[in-house]
């Protein structure tokens, strides 16, 4: 019982200290561990198998589209990072400088990739003569490095691991159609898969990508009120291209530059699995992405019978879902608060009155219910719940994201909703960035998009009061 | 048709140089490409889809063993790296370094993993406590960084992908049968998936891995009778955990040290597959892990019914086959030849008369050979044509290795068999590293493993001509 206690007594309530609850979960619920490189972090196996499965869904996915996986090196000359103008500008000043290989000082610096467009952009500068080439819709998994100095786990690490896509296409209109696909593939995995909804809109000319000509993104809120922007998806037009030279001939024989867009997904989002779902007793998965979506505890398992029958109802199982027996020495107390910690979906309790009675228990996650269930009935009646969590815990974070969203008309209803109702606001803005920047000046809130479905709540701008423009979700953001 | 000519003679034959007609059947396949870091290589997507299915079979195999995965960070610290005196010895002066991160220099230099114990010993040392915790057995799917003088594409790169399986167990034994069941692993792999046979066996103190008590190896021979290192499973005993401090609590509550293992295997094994079923038209794929099992080639297309029929084949085998349909405009001899360039296992070919018959030709890659089959039955005899493939290419590639392995007794022997006929030489050894040296130098051969099936061929060293202890295989190697 002591175990018990202390396994549940360590996690901090969010309502008292929300970072500290996330650092808690993290760690109890053993996604991720420090490592001994500050700013990186270790993916431990409960972590590692969420990406997996994140990796598993999203691929299958992107190659529904037409998407083809490659790799790039590792690393980025100096003058090949220093090609695009406003590329570099962002992020040179944090990346990280490779200037020796073994014994001996390079000639030319190399940067761990940051994000790899100059790679891809050197490539197919090579690999594109015609038309016929095209277009190219090309991704990569793997790890990039960004020098961060204040870090947190999954959220802001020095290393991440990701997907970046890149693709190289004839015309200005399907370079733009593939950037709302797949910021549309994104949406619809947060959404069918995460269970966490999402607004999708562009980002101002002050939050876009460095080197873009328009960005879009997926924003979702956390639960204490903040947004997290969980996938992005960028058109370059022909601004590579011109900086890289990357050209085709038509099918009239004269040369063309290319049009580019380019879109990531990272661990990123496993923060926010966290921060839409959990609660003070742990992680809560959405049984879609649940690396372990039931698991059996046996009750008094030293009793003849029982592991017998747990086993029979694991074996009736295994083939349908993800599903583990823990018949470890610990106690079923502390079974309990582990599979609540780790946020498995469904526990099954098993015990010799269940067993004479020919049922199991099963307790969902997300809303501690039991439920009786005969022995036979158990695959099916785990089909159904899962699927009734999955639909339930979409429904919930939809709801808490709903009842956060505030409309400011004026400057001080933006102030009043920002300090008394953490969510998002719905604003309208002149695009002009000044009163971006006032606004964040002032408030520390940021323009998180502007939402594909475009209203007008007013016709000025509650910052700066001259006609508006565009209707604009902002808040605090991590 | 002079697209046709250049495709096919723009391969170096085999016979005429073997390492040219390696490149072209690399480049031409569209394996990889070079990317502007020097020794550093692009996977291109026909390159990646064959390291992908590598990893769905390989992880696949590691999970049904108890394989957990995980993701370190890609920095090492330098005294980390240096905890263990081999190891560091081994690999410091083939590292890169990271000295800045953003515009300042780091307090200390971080290198580039080039393979990660030191980072597995570390957080070992912080999460194993107690015998419960062990074994630990786990892996991650990542890229090292060996900073290599000369470099060659998937054999010897800068970068390179790989995975590496780390583990921690409470005793020396379970260590050893762990190292010795995923050397197994490996090998079954090989052997039922690439179809490349190899020998098993165990590395002589001047060839082991640094920082390891001992080292086990799959050795392939490849066409040209050089050997390649295939995949490596290493047992450390304890030495690791004394230089890392990483103990537990055993059942009678005494601290004891864990006993690790490492194993690794990477995509310089696409290089093994490359070079020993490839011929003169290019690559040859053991359909288990061909990315393509069979291409539809339409001829005659522009006639009426042809494409229709094409895609009615394509929708019945598309379920149980990695299948496509090329209707591109360019000839069927230019589809031909690049479908031979590709190793796609089958081709199918379907025109006009086919149709009239209820027929397609089906055309093995590895022999050629063609068989006429009824539209009906198409599902059935690729199933069992791909089989017989696989099979085939498995026994081809035995007969050729077998035909390729020289029995030595003396010195004068060894050195004719190398001269004279490329491959493995079997010859007795002293176990004195002298010899091994010796031969190295005057012969350039290396003692490539003590095979775990040992037999005595003569009483002697066939170096020195002192009592033998063991049977080695000997070779020249990439």
């Amino acid at each position: 019982m002591a175990k018990d206690k202390k396994l549940v007594e360590s996690i901090t309530s969010m309502e008292e200290d929300f970072a500290q609850w996330y650092t808690d979960v993290v760690k109890k619920a053993e996604l991720i561990d420090y490592s001994s490189v500050k700013g990186c972090m270790i993916i431990k196996p409960a972590g590692y198998a969420i990406w997996e499965n994140i990796q598993k869904e999203l691929d299958r996915r992107f190659k529904e589209t037409g998407v083809q996986n490659v790799y790039m090196p590792l690393f980025i000359p100096e003058g090949l990072l220093n090609k695009e103008k406003d590329h570099v500008e962002g992020f040179a000043p944090e990346v990280a400088w490779v200037t020796h290989g073994g014994m001996n000082q390079l000639q030319e610096r190399l940067c761990v990739r940051p994000t790899s467009e100059t790679l891809f952009c050197d490539f197919y500068k090579n690999d594109v003569e015609s038309y016929r080439d095209l277009p190219k819709v090309y991704n990569q998994w793997c790890s990039v490095v960004r020098w961060e100095k204040e870090t947190r786990p999954f959220l802001r690490s020095r290393e991440f691991l990701w997907q970046e896509g890149h693709t190289a296409h004839a015309t200005a209109q399907e370079a733009q159609e593939r950037t709302e696909q797949m910021l549309n593939v994104y949406a619809d995995f947060c959404e069918e898969v995460l269970a966490i909804p999402v607004i999708r809109g562009q980002k101002t000319e002050k939050e876009k990508f460095a080197g873009a000509e328009a960005t879009y993104t997926i924003e979702a809120l956390m639960h204490d009120g903040k947004a997290l922007q969980s996938g992005t998806s960028h058109n370059f037009g022909d601004g590579f291209a011109k900086a890289f030279g990357i050209q085709y001939t038509d099918n009239n024989n004269q040369l063309q530059y290319v049009h580019q867009t380019s879109w990531g997904l990272s661990t990123r989002i496993i923060g926010a699995i966290i921060m839409v779902h959990g609660d003070n007793s742990g992680l809560v998965l959405p049984p879609a992405i649940a690396p372990v979506q039931a698991v059996i505890i046996p009750i008094q398992q030293q009793k003849e019978g029982v592991l017998d029958k747990a086993n029979e109802l694991y074996e009736a199982l295994k083939g349908a879902f993800r599903v583990k027996t823990d018949c470890t020495d610990k106690s079923p107390g502390w079974k309990f608060a582990e599979q609540e910690m780790r946020g498995i979906p469904v526990r099954i309790e098993l015990g010799p009155k269940d067993i004479e009675k020919g049922q199991c228990v099963f307790v969902r996650r997300d809303t501690r219910e039991k439920y009786q269930v005969a022995l036979e009935d158990a695959p099916q009646k785990l089909d159904e719940l899962l699927k009734s969590i999955q639909k339930d815990m979409f429904a919930r974070a939809k709801a808490h994201r709903d009842a956060h969203i505030s409309d400011a008309k004026t400057y001080n209803q933006f102030q009043y909703a920002l300090e008394n109702k953490p969510g998002f606001i719905r604003a309208m803005w002149c695009g002009d960035q000044a009163c971006e920047d006032k606004i964040k000046e002032e408030t520390t809130a940021t323009s998180r998009c502007m939402p594909f479905e475009q209203e007008t709540i007013s016709d000025v701008c509650v910052c700066c009061g001259k006609p508006a423009k565009k209707l604009v979700f902002w808040g605090k953001a991590y």
